[in-house]
């Protein structure tokens, strides 16, 4: 009990290689798609009626699963509403993050709140993503707050961590992806760019005469939620985009930017390969 | 001091009819677009010494500022950063959020997470939409987690609070919006209906046989973050509108879904108009 409740500490998750996922829709994805790295699966009578596919999915995978009184489960994580698993840690690298042909994939520089990074691990997914990519200094994906914010997402796309910036361009360059980072300070507006798609012309960026085509495989790069992107990391891509703000706001928050435009690219690639 | 305090109560904001707003951003957008609200002001000489524009604005608008001690004004707010407003709750009305000739309009149906609710706004806002509004049932929009998460959008548009769901929808009709439900449910293809809007067509909704286009003036409608929308409130829309979900996710989460939907119907009635 004690030794998995550990494991919401990071000493315990780098010691051991292992880590939490709490609650039925992570729980049910780690074990529909990273059944491998599953050690134990508790779960109480409760929860085990109320999501029966868990349990299913857990056995025809040849996982034992631990029946667990309620008490025994909460104190083990608060947050598992009955569902629990240890899982394996894996390390992804960036070449794996980057295999096959990708056509989207998000890397996140320095990125240090786990809600955040979470959610664009999700979001990623969502738009159809190929991998995400986690930079050296940002936060531990095996958080459990980042797996709970993923809800899933975690095992649905290879995700490579600790991951050098400059290192991770040049690899994504070699695969043939175009480098766009996403910054308020970006000299192309992301409106701008997916028009010059949907009229199949391209965007010119004056600055560096880069041309942007929406529709080409592109690695998206977004910085920390606080500081944003550096001058030296936004001249390691190809070109930096900004998404508009029509209103008074400010800015959009990290999650909400790297939504808009993982999902603006996804529907530019689906439009021209159809 | 502790009557400050009081004001991240419910209960003591309905009673005094008070609300607070903590840190720069937040108080530097109330003393700017809000500042008749503006009751008190407290700074420490830290946070005005690093944000000038705070005082500067505040005594242009004819406001008090409070000079505080750092320990003083923690013990009113732990979320202050050295800057801290109370401010007069006004009410908004349906009609006043739905005033002029609005082209978009964020409804929010029984939101009850305090940064969902928050970063909603914000997006309205970023996206250019004329006026929020929430149903009863929904969280207090004055609760500080919520007023926090808008970073100061809470001051840049019309938001309505208890609103009547068909009451309010009525309303946006007669005002010209068409109404758009966003749900997972949703018969309609957000891709399919923004790339009917690009080709100046019109999606049709074989089961409603509505026309919707995307560059029409619109009220969207989100549902709670837990639930959704029930069938009675799909009902009310003209049509029922679903992000597509390209990988395994299951979804995307409120204030993801409501970004993309109001930026996509930004982008489109921008096209139009030029």
């Amino acid at each position: 009990m004690r030794s998995v409740r550990a494991l919401a500490q990071a000493s315990a998750r780098s010691r051991r290689d292992q880590f939490l996922v709490e609650g039925p829709q992570g729980v049910r994805e780690a074990v529909r798609f990273a059944a491998d790295q599953v050690r134990d699966v508790y779960l109480t009578a409760e929860a085990a009626a109320r999501h029966p596919e868990i349990e299913d999915t857990a056995r025809a995978a040849g996982l034992y699963v631990h029946p667990t009184a309620p008490e025994a489960l909460s104190a083990m994580s608060e947050d598992a509403q009955g569902v629990l698993a240890v899982l394996q840690r894996r390390k992804v690298s960036v070449t794996a993050a980057l295999a096959g042909e990708p056509r989207l994939v998000a890397l996140l520089h320095q990125v240090r709140d786990p809600g955040n990074a979470g959610t664009v691990i999700r979001a990623a997914d969502a738009a159809g993503a190929d991998g995400c990519i986690l930079s050296h200094g940002s936060v531990d994906v095996h958080n459990p707050k980042v797996v709970r914010s993923t809800v899933g997402s975690l095992f649905h796309l290879p995700t490579a961590t600790g991951a050098d910036l400059a290192e991770t361009i040049a690899t994504a360059r070699a695969a043939g992806l175009q480098v766009l980072a996403a910054d308020g300070a970006g000299s192309l507006d992301l409106d701008d760019v997916a028009d010059s798609a949907d009229s199949a012309d391209s965007a010119v960026d004056t600055e560096a005469t880069t041309a942007v085509t929406l529709a080409r495989p592109t690695l998206w790069l977004f910085g920390n939620e606080a500081h944003g992107l550096g001058e030296a990391e936004r001249d390691l891509a190809d070109a930096v985009v900004r998404i508009p703000i029509h209103g008074h706001a400010e800015s959009l928050n990290l999650a909400m930017a790297a939504t808009i435009c993982l999902y603006t690219s996804a529907r530019a690639q689906r439009r021209a390969h159809r």
